[in-house]
This record gives C-alpha cells, structure tokens and sequence, in this order.
C-alpha cells in the first residue's frame, strides 16, 4: 500500500463528483482525476443484494468487488466522505425486470430505503498503470472508447445470477502484450490479468470489429488482441437474471473515487 | 525471500553434487534436487570476465547473474559451501576460439589461475513454479529436453562480446500460457516474463519443428508456443565472439545450488 492521498489529490477527485453532481459533467471520466480509482456501480434490491456479493465472490475477474453499502444508504464512506452514489456518477441505465427502461443523469428519485449499492473495480486504474509503463493503449491515443464484447464464457452463477461474462480488448504488439500481463497481474482487484489473447472465436466473439459497446477497433498486423474480463459483466446478468429493479452505470460513466490506483497495487 | 533452506534440502542439493563430482551421475539435472536452484555456467579468461559481467548487466534476461568466482577460485560460496566448478557439473563444453572442442565431466584437468566462473538462473526454477501453480509443461510430461532455438534477436553488445539471443520454448493453451507470464514475471532472476509468443518467424525462427537443441515439439491446436530467453545464450556469443579459451555447461547438465528458488521469487 502507498501512502494515502494528498488533500490536493482527493480534492481534485471532489471536485470532479461535484461537478457531476450539479449536472454539469455528464460525460464520460476517461482519463479524469488521473491516479483516482475509478469503479463500476450495481445496485439491487436488499433480497437480491447477498446473491451479488456471492456472485462477485465467485467471479472476481469481471466482478472484483471493493464496496458495498447498506440498505437505503447512499454512501460509500470507504471510497469518498462525500460520495453519494444517486448523483455522483454521470450517467445511469436503469433496468426494469431485466430491460434497460431508460438512462438517468441522477437516480435521487428513484432511490428506495431497500436498494444495495455495490463498486467494482474498473480497467481505467490498469490503464494509468500501463500508460505509466509506456505501454501504449490505442483507444486512448485515438480517443475513442474502450472496445467492449459479449462473449460465450459462462460466468459461475450464484443463486439467481448467471449470464455470459463481457470483456474490454485493448491491442498490443507482442513485447506490449507481455508487459501488459505482467502488469494488470499485479492489479487483481481491478480486473487482473487477460482471460484470453489472440483467437476471438475461442470465447464466442464472431466479429472482432463489432465490438457491442465502444468504438471500432484498430488492430494492425503483428499485433494480438487482449481481452479482460469487464464490469459491464453484471448488466448482462442482469438481463439475463431479470430482477424487478436494477440500477448500473453506463459504460464509461464512472464512480470517481478518492482513493488511489496505486492503493490497489499487490506488491 | 523465504525461510532459508532447511538441512535435509540442503543436504539433498549437496549429494547430488557429490554423486555428480564422484562421476557417478553425468546425465541432466532436469527435475532433480526439486526446488533447488540451478544454474548455467560460464568460464572464461580474466580478461573477458569485466566485459562478460558488463555483458550480463546489459542483458539481464538471456544471462542473469547469480554469482561469479575470483579468478582461480573454483568455490561459488554464496550458492552452497562445498561447491566446486571444475567438478560439480554433470557435463561440460570446451571452447577453444569460439569453437566447441570437447564435452568434458569434469574440467579439473583444464583448470587455470586465471580463470572466472559465471552462475546465471535457469529457467528450472520457473519450471517449478509453473507445475506448483498447475501449469502443465509438455516437455516435462513426455521426459523430453526443452526445444531451445536460435533468434535473429541481437543481444546488446558489451565490449567484444555479441552475438544473437537463444530461446527456449514451452507451448500453452491461452489461460495457461497468460498464467505461465504471470507466474515466471514473478522470477526476474531466472529469465522472467518470455520475450515473444506466437509467430516464431517474428523472431527469426525459421522452423519451430526444428529446434537447435532439445526434442520436438508438439504443439496442439489451439496452444501457443511461448519463447523465454535462455541461459545458452552465452554459448552462442563465445561462438561469435571467439575468445581464445572458453568452459560452458552442456545444455540441461547445470549446476545444482543449496539456494532455493523460492528465495529468487519477487514477492
């Protein structure tokens, strides 16, 4: 573990969620408040709440769970003092018996005294940690999001939860690709290393450039694609479990956090 | 670092060593004295032994240094007591001006005042770590040699010494051979992280079915030959180098130590 955050650093991670939470930045928070935890957010209902955290349990690759809150509550005080997960994040999808209904820029309204929220550690933290190596990641350097896929692999149910798991795939060339394993391996708790290289096929991807969210992607020759196990998995067990309620981000929309990437570093 | 070794491990490493100096073993040490360290061998003149060690440090993964002798001195105390480097080794190969002229078992007869010893890790130790995680290495369940290969990849030159970059092979399914990066990225000292996966023409390999040394390999369909820079690699740049006297180990006949691998595992 590195040393905690300066007041200069959690202020910028602060500052960044009161601008979300005045609606000014509904965007999405690639590459802002560099260094910050960035995390996926899932919240269910109190019934439906102990299968998730099981199911995370069960699948830490998609699902590396870092907090949870309790029933009602709003605030995620291990991640930000401040954090309000009705409004701090700057886009929502919401999911009624397993169909996104609509996105929401702020959930206040519909927040209920029986609602779980849940934070999942995201890409964006390995992706500082590979950019800090000078392994360069095409997507950022164009722009465009993270190419994202549904895939064949079963993730390992848990009472009502099941589904297919969803990756993100960033293109290296092979000495890239090396160092890219070596070090997300060292980020188990935000998605860890790849489940897979090379062959879409191999994990039910028909067209690599059809991703399912996310720009087109631009592989050259000589280069492998990388795929990583994605926190976008839960929203697909979502459709596929169908509970009542369901609240996510959208893709790219994040939880920004005061803690720091490098807080979730193994040694 | 670990617990150092106890007694009985000790103990193990030695009389192997002393069957070996008693001439009674002259074959390969391939998974002998499990969870020892063992280690490639070097000898050349003094006067090469700065730019061999300069050698080493400008290319830590074809040659990582473990220990080096004063000239004359045949002991390696940091990597076991009662080491002898004349005799220690189950096969030896003589060079003289960058030619191969005899396999020895033993160099006490060859032995000079002016001579230095070099002990580099060997990928054995990794071996060890990837079947204690699971990893299944096909050359290990068929009894085979390691398929080791010539590249067209220069190593970084170091006064007269240069020469191209030897591999060693071990081919993988997909999870397990990003599994097998996690793991031997973990062994900085014994090689680490491979250098290249896949198209083994992208590295100068003309014919992946005919390796230099070591058996044949048998890729499946759906694996992934995966290539770590190997220890023989000094045999190659004495060729191309051509000093005017020079002692290697014999591939797979190397020099069984007291150390543990696990005490070269970064944490």
């Amino acid at each position: 573990m590195n040393a905690p955050p300066t007041l200069s650093t959690v202020t910028e991670a602060r500052l960044l969620r009161d601008e979300i939470r005045a609606g000014r930045h509904t965007a999405v928070t690639t590459g802002m408040a560099r260094g910050h935890l960035q995390a996926n957010l899932v919240i269910l209902p109190a019934d439906w709440a102990d299968e998730f955290e099981a199911f995370c349990v069960a699948n830490p690759k998609p699902c590396p769970l870092i907090a949870r809150t309790e029933p009602g509550d709003p605030a995620l005080p291990t991640l930000g003092a401040s954090i309000d997960v009705r409004s701090d994040l700057p886009r929502y999808r919401v999911f009624r018996d397993g169909v996104a209904v609509s996105e929401e820029t702020d959930i206040t309204a519909l927040w209920r005294n029986d609602l779980v929220a849940f934070a999942l550690g995201c890409s964006y933290s390995f992706e500082a940690a590979l950019l800090d190596a000078g392994v360069p990641i095409r997507h950022i350097e164009q722009g465009k999001k993270v190419c994202t896929y549904r895939t064949g692999l079963d993730t390992v149910p848990a009472g009502r939860l099941h589904g297919h798991m969803v990756v993100s795939m960033r293109n290296f060339t092979v000495p890239n690709a090396i160092r890219a394993i070596e070090i997300t391996s060292r980020f188990p708790r935000v998605h860890g290393a790849p489940i897979h290289f090379g062959d879409p096929a191999a994990i039910g991807i028909a067209d690599i450039d059809k991703p399912e969210y996310g720009g087109e992607p631009d592989i050259r020759p000589g280069e492998v694609p990388l795929f990583w196990a994605c926190g976008v998995t839960p929203q697909a067990v979502v459709e596929a479990a169908r509970p009542r309620f369901c609240i996510t981000h959208k893709a790219g929309h994040m939880l920004v956090t005061d803690r720091m990437n490098e807080e979730f570093r193994q040694s």
